[in-house]
């Protein structure tokens, strides 16, 4: 009989995309949705980025290198030195997004039926491409009680076992939003050191730090240098989502080396957006800023508006544009559900991530949802009021 | 200490890829290089397609759907019934290229320790998407003295294993040109059926077929209809090899169902390539005329070049714009090598494929390399006395 691989069924389906029909079908019946529920923000994309294919002169639309433009690379490597990162142009190979670069640094790392060590709630794709790769995710459990923090040292040292290859760490984080501090990043430093581990450094969000705190790179700390493989992207720091661009970086060749075998296996990254990707490397630092300030007022907002609900916790993130919140409920799964399809407010209403989909074991997030500030604070404000309201009928129901 | 995985060290490197850095060299040294190494067609890209971006009014680039863009697939099932292939809009995957689709077919069909059939020789890649994912490569040998065709029906079934799940079969072939013929598509066919076998069928070069043979896509044959999976790309077809748009197309929705969460796992293919791609449908059936014309005329000429040339053997290609020939030498790893390290022809030299990279055995295609007809006659004139004057120096040394 004709049969899909294991691999294949056990590919973890997010719940959030579970709840895609039911906003359809919500909408179809003109109800206005917030969505919170993506990390796809409302903000332009740099014009200069954007206009560089407008007036493109290209006749052949070619393969580019396998590990992407030469031209790119080293402006690549002269943006990360101005963040105190040390890579040189043969220390990057650009990827279709973050979720290619993340792939390879698994498939160059790991072997079936190794363990990688997660701080979780973790990004739901980890989990999809460790299964993919066979790869067994052993979390790190951060609760919402200690603001996501990182359990002690003997903690950590318990989950080591021989088969332990790397530590994936998503910072700033999604979906908690939580930056690291130095006394954490110390935490992975000595753990790495102490046992020969990779560190699997997703900054997708650097530049998105706020009050005054500042993002330090796996890369730039200290004896880390052949441990360290950075993730990166253009699609959350330019509002590039669909460019599809992203890198791998690390100053240890072996890793290199064998990256640069997957890459070659798939040829090559999108040229056309790596055009636009170069283009963005000269955003003027205004753009963030204005971006950043932005952004915190919606943190600001709707933080503030989600610990004014009764029996909703959230604490205040410092990174990224996601936060996790507590409910007054028991089963998150079913209410954003039931938000999406017995549920409106003036004809609108609210989609959020279901917390079950950020963690390994489905039960412990079911009172948790991740919420993306995405939206600008009037639409904000619509949607925590469809929030409460919901919340309040939910319980009465 | 840090090591990389298993499976990074045994990712296959192209034998090819190792002669760059010679090409380079004779570059730096002016020796101009003919390019028949790679498949670049130097053929324009469809003017519509490359338009579609130019006045472009996209305020933020965002991630499109995980498979794609619905008007993009809907008139892609247009398409393909207008070629006698029945697909709807949700039979179709958009994915980066069509390395991405035959990467999410082999992990939507195998589990580590599962084997695959390919003729061989074949596209050097599919080694290396079946070795990242733990699969066995079983060859089905074809030789050049029966022009690459299928050994008999017993010589196939002894090939099966319980571990056999799928064929790998590209048609028309790269790196052989050839195009499956009635029979073997038969065999093909009742071999699926009897040992419930997936045939993942990439059919990229399909447009580019000679001499009045037609090709038949594998979904297009009675009974097949579940086996079949679908490999396509718009690289070749239009020229827009820089593009990365491809698809994965099947009717079963098993398939379909796992192809989806590995789809969803990396969020979306290439937004910008897509509106490529999408306006490149609209291309006129005499830009194909045309490609194809020109591409017999370089296909006739090269061929009767090289089988001029004394020892030489090759037989004529009826698809796609590859061919392999035959050498009177032992290793054309040694011989590609030498023709830019110490060959020069009016510093002028050719650069070509070892047929190692073709085959599981390295030893079986020492003899052999591979030629992309992808410049124009004049270019190949030139390409062909180098190697001609080169064979004859090369066993003069």
């Amino acid at each position: 009989m004709l049969k899909v691989s294991d691999r294949g069924n056990s590919m973890p389906e997010s719940p959030m995309r579970k709840l895609v029909p039911y906003a359809e079908a919500a909408e179809k019946n003109g109800i206005h949705i917030y969505h919170l529920n993506i990390g796809q923000p409302d903000i332009s994309s740099p014009k200069k980025a954007l206009n560089a294919i407008r007036n493109h002169n290209i006749d052949i639309l070619s393969y580019s290198p396998s590990d992407g433009f030469e031209s790119y690379r080293k402006k690549l490597s002269h943006h990360y030195s101005k963040q105190n990162i040390n890579l040189l142009p043969d220390d990057i190979i650009v990827t279709a997004g973050g979720s290619e670069a993340l792939s390879f640094a698994v498939s160059c790392i790991f072997d079936p039926g190794d363990e990688v060590l997660i701080p979780e709630p973790y990004y739901a794709n980890y989990l999809g491409f460790a299964t993919a790769l066979g790869v067994k995710v052993v979390p790190i459990e951060c609760s919402i009680n200690d603001d996501f923090s990182l359990p002690a040292n003997d903690k950590l040292s318990s989950l080591i076992t021989p088969r332990t290859k790397a530590i994936i760490l998503c910072n700033p984080g999604n979906p908690t939003g939580r930056l690291c501090n130095d006394d954490e990043l110390e935490q992975i430093r000595t753990l790495a050191i102490k046992n020969s581990l990779f560190v699997i450094s997703d900054e997708v969000y650097r530049e998105f730090t706020y009050d005054g705190k500042i993002h330090t790179s796996i890369l730039s700390l200290k004896g880390l240098e052949q441990y360290g493989v950075l993730i990166d992207s253009v699609s959350k720091r330019y509002s590039l989502c669909g460019a599809r661009i992203g890198l791998l970086a690390s100053k240890n060749k072996d890793i290199m080396r064998a990256a640069m075998k997957f890459a070659q296996s798939r040829l090559s990254p999108p040229t056309l957006a790596q055009i636009v990707a170069e283009a963005a490397l000269e955003t003027e630092d205004d753009y963030f800023e204005k971006v950043k300030i932005e952004y915190v007022k919606r943190r600001n907002y709707m933080v503030e508006r989600l610990n004014a609900i009764p029996g909703v916790k959230c604490p205040i993130p410092s990174g990224a544009f996601y936060c996790i919140a507590e409910l007054p409920i028991n089963n998150s799964d079913d209410f954003c559900k039931w938000m999406l399809e017995s549920f409106s407010h003036k004809k609108e209403t609210v989609m959020m991530a279901p917390g079950s989909g950020f963690y390994t074991n489905k039960e412990t997030g079911l009172n948790q949802v991740r919420l993306a500030y995405v939206l600008d604070v009037k639409d904000l404000s619509r949607a925590m009021t469809c929030l409460e309201i919901g919340l309040e009928k939910y319980k009465a129901r």
